[in-house]
């Protein structure tokens, strides 16, 4: 069935989901099976991963941030995180990120999550809503916080960071944006999608006439 | 434990998966137990989320297409879909997306992706390595592919999307990036995470030294 395009709105059926089927829970992740209806308002089967457990009182499921790490007579430098994921059985390279704990709010769980894992005491300048990080197949949110670090105070010099639970390390890599494009044509390594976002070229963005 | 940070690599042990068994495995997707290694050695488990069934010959599970519609005496624009999404039980605004077919290139599946999806022909001017969606959750990856379309072309001025057969629908939306800007602000709705990273001001771009 083809449909006529643009930027109206075709005349369907509003979607929603019907029900919700736990298939398996664990401690960490569940799989569901999701019904819904369709634009003709047909029923339909989708398979749904989310976090267990979803804390109360939090706006997303996690937060990534975005470190800018300036200092006087410096670059400014994006302060990354090297890190082995089990799902890819391999490093990925990643902002700073993690889960928003109970009660917690967004722009306080990246200030603990950035000084865990890289030690460096930041500042909240700007906080996206939540956002979607793999539409169809999970329901995981995240918020995007950009963060300044002031690299000239004593605190951010010779910064700390912490091993959590998991026994997780984060190797820290404070690159130039200049760098980090290096970073993508020569090293083997995977990257977080959004990372990607942060290095398209100037001329794209040129181009596109942000 | 704290560890010393810099851009120096930590002495710690290379960490590795050891066993990934399938906890239950549906049409689409599966649950695993990952068995892998710490920085220490000892051995510790993850909950993994895959694609049942990877496609053979496919270098990503999917593609993201970032698609600037070209028109002479008009702004650009960025062509947006917006499809409701089970897992989240409402509304996305993303870039055109969808999977890789066995044996296909991601160039070849931005282009049909692009055409199914919005009725636009375009043509491939970049595509980035495979890049994780979620790598604390899921192996999922993707390309992000930049396209051009010549909208001054007959076949572009009146296109045709196509309904896939899982019915789903995308409304189309060719915006510039000063209206996503708007939409964000104004539209109650999900956004896809890589859309705000293309609607982050140029100011922050500009401070970040790109």
């Amino acid at each position: 069935m083809a449909t006529e395009t643009s930027a109206e709105v075709p005349k369907t059926a509003r979607q929603f989901v019907l029900k919700e089927e736990v298939i398996v829970e664990r401690k960490w992740l569940k799989l569901e099976e999701t019904t819904y209806t369709d634009p003709n308002g047909k029923t339909r089967t989708w398979e749904t991963v989310k976090r267990a457990g979803r804390k109360k009182g939090v706006s997303a499921d996690g937060v990534a941030v975005i470190a800018v790490l300036q200092r006087t007579l410096h670059y400014d430098c994006v302060v990354l995180v090297k890190q082995f994921r089990p799902p890819i059985n391999g490093y990925c390279l990643e902002f700073p990120a993690g889960l928003i704990e109970e009660n917690e709010t967004a722009e306080s769980a990246a200030l603990r999550e950035l000084e865990e894992e890289t030690g460096y005491k930041g500042e909240v300048v700007e906080c996206t809503p939540a956002l979607c990080l793999d539409p169809g197949l999970s329901n995981s949110t995240t918020h995007i916080v950009s963060v300044t670090i002031n690299g000239d105070e004593a605190e951010n010099t010779r910064p700390k960071q912490k091993l959590d639970d998991g026994g997780m390390l984060h190797t820290v890599l404070p690159v130039t944006f200049k760098n980090m494009w290096k970073l993508f044509h020569f090293q083997r390594m995977t990257y977080c999608k959004e990372l990607m976002f942060c290095v398209l070229k100037k001329k794209a963005a040129e181009d596109m006439a942000i």
